[in-house]
């Protein structure tokens, strides 16, 4: 049996067969997205998220098929002219290029792959700015912004929009929505799902924001989303499964409460960051403590990545390789709560030889 | 066990929770969408389905999220200024609004939601058309086009790109790829999946067109998917479970024929539309038998339509009302391959009595 600490798609929450079981039991896969079934199955889901990271009902969550579409839409629904984005790593990258590739002007604050960006209201943003895109976790390098920076952001910036790409960190980030117009991931990360489901949290703002601007899509529109969302429904047949799963699977992280998953999420990081000084071929890649993700630890290496990809496949284990550029210089390793004790351990073990 | 007789979603292959096994037993909701593992499953996708709709070189073959999706990105991807658009029900109208709500300008011949349209090629069209959208198989009426007609509509409009929607119609179709340039279908009908996935089948006149366009989605160009195809990738994190499904269930349907599949179909759609012989509560709402969809049959009721399918829910049969305006006067049928023949029978011998 492999274990899967890639970041994303990645290990399969230990629970998954069982779930998939109820779901072919209420026939999840046949009934109709008009139906009172899915009504209720969407409404699960929308609860136990709103428990599990503290969404208030000034937001709205809406299910979408990815949340790189979610870039995209983000942009068509809440941009007229010009977005603001943080970059440091190939993800916030390529949110930029969508904003771009659709026609819209961009400012951007770039830092190197190594680095986290930290008192991001300092940085002098454009007056004619509509949205402001934070990546909180940079996938691609392990980098993090921590969670207060979207606070002051917001602060200094009362009327622009600001939205967060949590997409691999999710629910880990302890987020203030009252300062937050809008958040997105998507399942196969923390949550421990098959591809297929973006989850898109967004508040009034936006909402407005959107219905000033025109020629946008009519397949998913914030206004086509709000209207269906009043009797928990969708605008088009959505991936049902995946939304009942999600549903599960936050209500299993419910019951161990979202403080003990953060406990060893956090636990877990420190034992990761930590492996560099009992094995000198690892070296962190975020040096700044503040900047480093709990969810996705990064190591330079200096011995080829593949050569410690291959040998702990050898193993069973899975880890990912350095994005881009990087592939053969770095490893990425998911630390995702789907992971059991046992294969968190084995993973430390091989990688203290490595 | 309840029987799904619904237009879609509807009901799973029988052997789902099976190939839901194996997926699992290959990681398929772990493993990366940059892994050859991953490559072998969209290559074994995509040559069964080639084998099953006769789909030849000259076309690529696209996972998208949803054939709802696939309206918006043909427009986007392959019309600047103008589309035409047979309408004749609820979704080739909505296809047309998709086309309006980008901002482009729109030729539309428009039929009575109960009439089925042929000799398309006498239409005529705007010299500054760029994409013809066809409906084949209109899933609110049960009006189907027969497949030659696209044939003598691409002979008489050589230089412009038609495309087919067959949502809840294929893999029935015989189509004639040499004379199409387009079609897109979603899982959750005739092949019995979980919603969650769209086939975009598109051949390179497509593409060139697609390259003259500006300020189009950086998420979902026909440029991106192209690039991608080339080794059997896609531009983001696809559906694989759902690709990796539609493999397993395209290779059954390979195994048992497309011809097999069709007679059934075909038999099938003969015994509904022979319902109203035997049972005069029920009139076929398509009159014209050349219009008859053989995948969604549709019928007028003279009781109450939400009576008779209540009735048959009691017997754990579960069939559609009528799309919208429709809700109360029609019932729809979905005739499609995952349906046992016991089912069937059992379906016949209920709408007999209603």
């Amino acid at each position: 049996m492999k274990h899967f600490f890639t970041v994303g798609p990645s290990q399969l929450n230990a629970n998954i067969e069982k779930y998939f079981k109820k779901a072919m039991l209420q026939n999840v896969g046949s009934i109709s997205h008009r139906s009172q079934a899915f009504r209720d199955i969407y409404k699960n889901t929308d609860l136990q998220l709103r428990k599990l990271m503290n969404i208030p009902n000034t937001h709205s969550i809406f299910f979408m098929p990815s949340a790189s579409e979610i870039w995209e839409r983000m942009i068509t629904n809440c941009v007229q002219k010009k977005s603001a984005h943080f970059m440091n790593g190939a993800f916030s990258k390529k949110f930029h290029e969508y904003s771009q590739s659709l026609g819209k002007q961009t400012q951007t604050f770039i830092l190197e792959d190594h680095l986290g960006f930290n008192d991001l209201h300092k940085y002098k943003i454009d007056d004619d700015v509509e949205l402001i895109c934070v990546t909180l976790n940079e996938t691609s390098s392990g980098a993090y912004i921590q969670e207060n920076e979207l606070v002051k952001l917001k602060k200094q910036h009362p009327i622009k929009l600001i939205c967060a790409d949590i997409v691999s960190c999710a629910p880990y980030p302890k987020l203030n929505f009252k300062y937050l117009d809008c958040a997105f991931f998507s399942v196969q990360k923390a949550f421990g799902l098959p591809a297929g489901l973006g989850v898109w949290i967004v508040n009034d703002a936006c909402l407005e924001k959107s219905k000033t601007i025109k020629n946008k899509s009519a397949h998913h529109s914030l206004e086509n989303f709000v209207k269906n969302y009043a009797t928990f429904e969708t605008p088009s047949t959505p991936n049902v499964l995946d939304i009942f799963l999600l549903g599960e699977v936050a209500t299993e992280m419910n019951n161990t409460g979202i403080d003990a998953i953060r406990k060893t999420i956090e636990e877990r990081a420190k034992i990761l960051y930590d492996l560099p000084l009992k094995n000198k071929n690892l070296e962190i890649n975020i040096a700044n403590k503040k900047n480093q993700s709990q969810t996705v630890v990064v190591f330079n290496t200096k011995i080829a990545a593949q050569e410690i990809i291959k040998k702990l496949a050898l193993k069973n284990i899975i880890i990912g390789s350095g994005y881009g550029a990087f592939k053969t210089t770095q490893i990425r390793i998911g630390n995702f709560p789907a992971v059991s004790e046992k294969a968190f351990k084995s993973l430390v073990k091989e990688l203290w030889n490595v």
